[in-house]
């Protein structure tokens, strides 16, 4: 028989995985209302959001409590300490969503995304689909090898991030201040959320390896 | 006497506003740097970020530590978990002062900021040291009024960063697209600065009333 406290601690690891969904259609919703003018889609992403910081406290509170009730120590304690960790950067990847979604919302009924860059944002958007959904399965298992191929993911989404800069910065952008803004903090939002992404996984293969890996997912954009 | 713990505890705040005048004096630096094309002084910023990440990872561990050898409960816990988030907000902040630091670095030996906005990034600066030295007043003392006062100050921010892309949208704008986006970046990277003081201030607050403040310091750009 599994104890009561276990079972709360299979409990988190189930909200975790959920919360890492919350995250990942936000961002999936967000790109296809940037990317077709959606508002309706666009509104759906920033009233969920709700939700996911919901999900942050919730999982905030339950961790603290049983930090309180427990006081589990060695493996234990280190899980539910980088559960804290977990919610703030899933939490913080649903902001980013409903950034995404905002400008969606404020270019209705324009489409936000000149055509030349389409390609390159919807990449950045699979890229982030991709990264989440390893990032679900990494928590699910705790799976070092697979926390290896976020790194790698990662380094793509700063190749297409620099790539819409070099777009943006050529003689030939045609669209005027303003949709170029719209573009680079787009650009920072995607390229955020693969941080965020990244920050995760590290601090998953801490857990299994006891390790912290260094180097920083955080770069400079352009 | 005190106990050993006890001093750990009170070691382990007096290195958090240790940290956090780093993280303001990198602030302080890396706009200086900005507005008068100061490459040495962006440099500095640079590779000064490298003490405020050993900063985060010491007390990371010290926390992590005290928490397995001392089993603490109540308003200790409290402190000590809220410590392991400060120290993430705080490392942020740090970033986000080495993300101006490249700006001007990347532009020397031009002054990235063009003269009409010299004004609205200098007023930046200056608000999130005003803010930066509140927040080490509140860790000191966990002063509920001074974070109060963190959250008005956070709208002085919000208000100048609502400024500078008026000031970028408007038709008189003559610095190109490259200018523009380095402007709305900057503003970026200001304005979350001061979305992390105040994330500071709200967990001091939680600490000493036990309640969490709702409203979200993460505001849409433009």
């Amino acid at each position: 028989m599994r104890d009561l406290y276990h079972d709360e601690l299979d409990d988190i690891g189930h909200s975790l995985v959920a919360m890492t969904h919350l995250a990942g259609t936000a961002m999936e919703r967000a790109t296809n209302a940037l990317l077709d003018a959606d508002l309706n889609g666009a509104e759906r992403v920033v009233s969920d959001d709700t939700a996911i910081d919901a999900l942050r406290a919730d999982l905030e509170h339950r961790t603290f409590q049983l930090l309180s009730l427990q006081q589990p120590v060695a493996t234990d304690l280190r899980v539910l300490i980088t559960t804290l960790h977990l919610v703030a950067d899933l939490e913080r990847m649903g902001d980013l969503a409903l950034h995404v979604a905002k400008v969606a919302r404020m270019r209705y009924p324009d489409v936000a995304v000149p055509p030349e860059l389409r390609d390159v944002i919807s990449q950045m958007g699979e890229v982030a689909l991709s990264l989440v959904d390893k990032v679900a399965e990494v928590i699910k298992g705790r799976d070092v090898e697979l926390a290896k191929a976020i790194e790698a993911e990662d380094d793509s989404m700063d190749a297409l991030h620099r790539k819409l800069f070099t777009l943006l910065l050529s003689d030939n952008w045609a669209y005027g201040t303003e949709a170029a803004i719209d573009m680079a903090l787009l650009g920072r939002y995607y390229e955020r959320y693969a941080d965020h992404a990244v920050g995760v996984a590290r601090r998953i293969v801490f857990i299994a390896t006891g390790e912290m890996q260094s180097g920083s997912a955080s770069r400079p954009v352009s």
